[in-house]
């Protein structure tokens, strides 16, 4: 039987572009690909900005100028969409989706923003889209939940989703630094961007959790629905609270279910206990902790970021989309559940790690802990440091309300004696 | 259009059938699980030994008395294995393939032993065999190996695939308790069997790191091709060191590419060092780390074993055949490729953790040393406790061949002043 052919097309050749371009030209991997795709996967062109840059790696005869010619050209079988944006980028998936082309994509900003319908037309045209690249990096967790995960009642999806975060607060807990000097240590390495706002904001971890979600329970993807607080109100001194006390600070994308029919998505800052898996979740490194009604708790970890780790997560899907066009079939993509609802932020209940700055002077913290339980928050431990103007007060409460300390801190502020509410940081993984 | 229907057949109701008789009884996961099969799973029989028993959760009119009548049974799509055992399971496995059923497992034992036959039957017979339950109870690994990975070089898989041995394991580091206690205590909390042969022996990691290696390398599924040591013979003294000295003892089972075209599989207990994803694996979890050329290093944690982990894992699988049932469609299994060797265990080279009672007078540590150096065994660090007749001498090694090492206790064993040599176990994750 001769070996049908799948012809590959890829928009874009930065990092993961080239690195996937490495992959599908290693000679030595052929045999290899053939048996995982059920065809030879032959790359047929690549289209880039400027093709008078020279690009070693990439033949010239597989240049070409116009992206619109790889989404539109009817004997490309794949379309890789690597060139990242929402505009020009949807289009030309558009196109190649009509056409019947599968397509395969990284772009998180894209999908957070237009993959209910993306993947409707998809459906529509008999054709994959994947897009194993855009959350975790090289980890598959995308495919897992489609297939493997298929079955079964996820009730929560928590990850650790943005390497540049993670990067940040676990040099900040290991070097024992403020927030603003590893952040500037991270640009000078290349970990941030020299506009750090997507990341350090929490953009990028929602896009991630929202298309997470998509996947464990079927809501759309609608970033709009999603509560995000990013990382940089955090200082040392809660960093080495968490130290102290057997936290770890990380900035978790969450979904899950709250309740018969709500879904609570949102990205924040959390104190974890350190004997949970995603404690120890390091520097680059991203992980997604999965807890299944059956399957009981799973993590999957790997590197997050990257060029080679992102192009293996592309390169499966290049190879499942071919296995696909072989055959004459498609993946059905998830379905939007619209019984499902957004369960209010408030409602949500939590313990709270809170700081304060007093005055210190009597009856100060008769008047703060007042407080905290005229809104039902009930306090499990206080320590202070510094003294007079200085001092420092450390709260952490028992299970409450999100809406009850909201309020508490609006109260808190009011009072003369608190000259500033510091940090609010939920914790993950205790009790009570 | 209407919803096509997929019969499901179970073989055996122990804990893992009862667990996936119930989640195909849910009715709240009816609608979820047609959209993850494409089709409405109906569970038409359940064959067990005695159909006098009391089975409160199973409705008698699905019980039949005998698992050939759902191996042969023409009308039903998907036969589920859980009966165990490997020559009764082998022919009703043999059955439903060669009748063109699907056939899921969790079959361990079975699958090292005829895996690879079995494989290629289910592939004449264009149907599917699944077997996602056989490794890391609910982890999905089986499935990312087969899908997400196949296009991707594999380097290394390595696991803690046996919940028994690293809860003991566990045990002894958190209780500092010698190994016949804590597996005393396993046995009478249900975790370890009255004959713990299979688990602390290694031989039942030793079937799924079998399997794992199939996937990953195209290994044929022979058991006698992989190199075994259990955990019997670890000492509390040698788990003391390893918390001292920055390790965790853990039983690995690791199958990993070495030179051009070999692979090495092997099952043994290693020191593991404390930043290694792996040695925060604890209790009665399970992992399995991967070392990808392009993804770099990937986690996957979960319940290695229980009910309703298990059961999550063969429901993936009865979705996924269901889903190819209903499209006439079946997955390519691994195939074996003919030109990997089995890579020689001498020669590997690791660094070794080695301890040995002496007798404690001047000038044994120079003929103790003198051995090691004869064999180019190059000593990192020794420790002594005791005294007079009872020293005990601990030594790390640089990273050595496993010739010279086995060597060096052959002759280390001859010397006068040795009473016993102790430990010899591989360190994992450090350098030089």
């Amino acid at each position: 039987m001769e070996t049908p052919v799948v012809r590959v097309g890829i928009i874009g050749a930065g990092t993961v572009g080239a690195a996937l371009i490495d992959l599908l030209s290693d000679t030595s991997r052929v045999d290899a690909l053939i048996d995982a795709a059920g065809s030879r996967l032959e790359l047929v062109a690549v289209a880039i900005r400027d093709t008078t840059r020279v690009r070693s790696h990439i033949p010239a005869h597989l240049l070409v100028d116009s992206a619109e010619k790889i989404a539109s050209d009817p004997t490309i079988d794949v379309v890789v969409e690597l060139m990242g944006g929402t505009s020009v980028a949807h289009e030309l998936i558009t196109t190649a989706l009509q056409r019947g082309a599968s397509v395969v994509t990284a772009n998180k900003a894209l999908l957070a923003l237009s993959g209910t319908a993306l993947s409707a037309l998809a459906r529509d045209n008999a054709t994959d889209l994947f897009y194993e690249g855009a959350v975790g990096g090289g980890i598959p967790i995308l495919r897992a939940l489609r297939t493997s995960l298929a079955g079964e009642r996820i009730n929560r999806v928590m990850g650790i989703v943005n390497g540049t975060t993670n990067f940040i607060l676990s040099k900040m807990t290991s070097e024992g630094s403020e927030y603003a000097s590893v952040l500037s240590e991270a640009q000078s390495l290349g970990y941030a961007e020299s506009d750090p706002t997507a990341d350090v904001e929490g953009f990028d971890a929602a896009a991630k959790v929202t298309i997470l979600s998509s996947l464990a329970f079927g809501t759309a993807l609608d970033g709009s629905a999603i509560y995000r607080e990013g990382i940089t109100k955090i200082r040392l001194a809660d960093v080495e609270f968490a130290t102290r006390n057997g936290y770890v600070i990380k900035l978790l994308g969450i979904s899950e279910r709250v309740g018969a029919s709500a879904i609570s998505q949102r990205v924040h800052p959390a104190m974890v206990a350190k004997g949970h898996p995603l404690a120890s979740v390091a520097g680059a490194f991203n992980a997604v902790f999965v807890e299944g009604a059956s399957s009981g708790p799973l993590m999957w970890l790997g590197q997050g970021a990257g060029g080679a780790p992102t192009a293996a997560a592309v390169l499966g899907d290049v190879v499942a989309a071919a296995r696909n066009k072989v055959t004459k079939r498609f993946d059905v993509p998830f379905s939007v559940d619209t019984t499902l609802g957004t369960f209010p932020m408030g409602e949500l209940q939590s313990a709270f790690y809170i700081t304060l700055n007093v005055i210190d002077r009597p009856g100060v913290l008769s008047a703060v802990t007042s407080v905290f339980g005229d809104h039902d928050v009930s306090i499990r431990s206080m320590e202070q440091s510094g003294f007079g103007d200085e001092a420092h007060l450390m709260f952490v409460t028992h299970i409450a309300f999100e809406s009850d300390v909201s309020a508490t801190l609006v109260d808190l502020a009011k009072l003369e004696v608190v000259e500033e509410i510091g940090s609010c940081i939920r914790l993950i993984g205790v009790d009570g």
